[in-house]
């Protein structure tokens, strides 16, 4: 499964197009995000992503979750998303 | 449907505790947040509640989405979460 990394200065809406490019792909992508603003971003591109996939009768349901990652050595906590695509609901 | 709105000052495990509670008893629950701290306690307490409710065999999916809120006069853009439950995965 593809992972995206989303910081706080990532444009969401460029995140929102790489998320719809993977979901019309294949059925999972993964965003993962580290800090208030990130993780803010990062809903963002989730929330954008549902209206660029919608023309193509896609819907999307994200499952949040804390993961570990190891960055520079340290151990840090980040948010992990599982982004789903299913049919849009009429 | 139930909303809960979340600020930067609320604690995630007790917005969790909330969310976990309504799940129980109806299939739908909503949250709302405004700004990148309230966002990421939100998304915080949606992880949380995933554990809570595993226990009773549940898991849950997201769908955020933006929505123009009117607060003091002001129009204010929010994040919705709209939260719902599913049979936890085996």
């Amino acid at each position: 499964m593809e992972t995206l990394r989303v910081s706080g200065k990532s444009r969401p809406n460029s995140v929102a197009g790489a998320i719809a490019a993977l979901l019309r792909s294949q059925s999972e992508v993964e965003v993962q995000a580290i800090g208030p603003d990130a993780v803010n971003q990062a809903v963002k591109a989730i929330a954008i992503a549902r209206g660029y996939i919608a023309p193509d009768n896609l819907d999307l349901v994200v499952k949040p979750a804390f993961v570990k990652l190891e960055l520079e050595s340290e151990e840090r906590t980040a948010l992990r998303f599982t982004i789903r695509s299913q049919p849009l609901a009429p």
